[in-house]
């Protein structure tokens, strides 16, 4: 088993992308040996630049990662995208367009881009993000986009495995405040103001900037406030060029890097045990049994749960 | 503490409301000894009815449950209602006027509201929502409501708390269709066509009704398809009349129970072992330790579970 991560790592850092695509794939399932193929992968990261998009809905999230891919690409970067969509059965027509967009810039060299949703990442999604981070970077990508769909807690969640976050408003939908207001300025390095051609695009660059300067926070007044139209393209070299001087000035949040690895740490502990302790328990028939003593109410869940807890010696 | 819960849990038991939130509160927090609390508290449960209600964003679910609410209390049942809002960053405005709305019926009598959001839950929003439903059940709810805002992945798993689902739809959106792709039809009891007085409703029911019918399932081609206008009320005693009568007969879902038992205990586990391991290994600074290791690179996260594992003889 371990041999057949080992063949497959070394075939993907040759440079094969069916290899890095299924590598993925083994890894989101969590197949047995997992844990070891991502140590072995861990020492070849750690070059990569990653960039998390967020924003409101039709904020134009899908063509603005488009537009920075070519821009990076035409740059020489080599560029992996990750577009998170965290399953929701009701919202899924909306997408199929972007994605299908999207697929024009896969066949772009050197742009490898990969989908995830809530129900194939076994992980949790956010750890997910950071393994496939890892693994891209592994292969050599030297700049990864994760890109998420809407702006919720998950998407946030999903974000923080950026090194550095762009946070895309619109004119004239309040979306500065409403960020503002939802704590996602903790996560934002820069905000773009897309659509700019639109009224209000000035204001909205006002609205946001005048927040910024009104936090005490000395990292968040000095923040950028850009604007762009990415269906043609206008504002998109700027927003390349601070991203990556951010990048060169180390201008990133490495407040965060200690929170981060902690969480990942714990969400990697928790998830590992918790499905050993589900595939054992369910094993040796002991889960069925208590299932049946809370249909019969001989017993309740919660009492189950505490001699669990006291049987691993936790308490 | 004991002494504290249990006097909490005798004042709730008496009629007080304000023991009832407060206990609720605890709960959610998982102040020291909840787990003792709800295994007092769980004998007392097992006579409400529990009431899923999900459907598409802006199909009336808030209004329904409103009008439902005023039915069931009219007929003399002691209300419960549990609305769940996945934290959206981005979205805070629409909602507003639903929730000003349900505090109207807030002030009739033996009517207690919830709302519930993933931020609060510290045990994830669908234990969460089993535990409030178990504390309004010994509280002396008749019949509990659980209605989610939106239809995504936590939604559904949020009405799987409870022991029928209506699934509210509404004309034109194709939502039948949409409903049916996603797995929500697996779990719908009744379907509700909502705002029937619009074009399509006819259509929307006679689609539903077809691919109900196309299920090999006998269960779900029994599932009757219904049409209201909450606005007004029109064929919500209907709706009632149905649902009481689907409990009366047991037609409950009892296919679900051992599976909901089962993830009951699995999550509430899963959780518990988790809050353990974080504080022991927070306060004993080992945390902290191998945060320093993974910065200077001289470990990665994936080995530093690895040997959690092993050392917990899990592996």
């Amino acid at each position: 088993m371990r041999q057949d991560w080992e063949s497959q790592i070394a075939e993907m850092r040759k440079g094969s992308v069916r290899d890095l695509a299924r590598l993925i794939t083994r890894v989101e399932n969590r197949d047995l040996g997992w844990l070891d193929a991502m140590q072995m992968i861990y020492p070849m990261t750690g070059k990569a630049c990653v960039i998390g998009i967020t924003g409101s809905p039709g904020a134009g999230k899908s063509t603005l990662t488009d537009r920075l891919t070519r821009e990076l690409s035409d740059q020489g970067f080599k560029i992996g995208i990750i577009a998170v969509d965290p399953s929701s059965p009701f919202s899924g027509g909306a997408l199929l367009g972007d994605r299908l967009r999207m697929k024009e810039v896969s066949t772009l060299d050197d742009v490898f881009i990969r989908s995830m949703a809530t129900r194939g990442a076994l992980g949790g999604l956010s750890q997910s993000a950071r393994d496939v981070v890892k693994i891209m970077d592994a292969f050599g990508k030297d700049i990864i986009l994760i890109e998420t769909v809407g702006v919720g807690q998950d998407e946030v969640e999903v974000v923080k495995a950026a090194d550095m976050v762009l946070v895309i408003c619109v004119p004239g939908m309040g979306d500065g405040i409403q960020a503002i207001k939802a704590g996602i300025m903790e996560i934002a390095d820069i905000f773009v103001v897309n659509k700019a051609d639109k009224d209000g695009a000035d204001q909205a660059v006002a609205d946001i900037s005048a927040m910024l300067e009104l936090s005490a926070d000395e990292v968040s007044s000095q923040i950028p406030v850009l604007k762009t139209i990415a269906a043609t393209g206008d504002g998109v070299p700027d927003l390349v060029t601070i991203m990556l001087k951010n990048f060169e000035a180390g201008r990133i949040r490495t407040s965060w890097q200690k929170e981060r690895i902690k969480e990942e740490i714990l969400s990697l502990l928790e998830k590992e045990v918790a499905r050993h302790l589900r595939s054992r328990w369910d094993q040796n028939g002991n889960l069925d049994q208590s299932v049946k003593q809370v249909i019969a109410r001989k017993k309740d869940p919660y009492s189950i749960v505490q001699e669990m807890i006291t049987l691993m010696h936790l308490q």
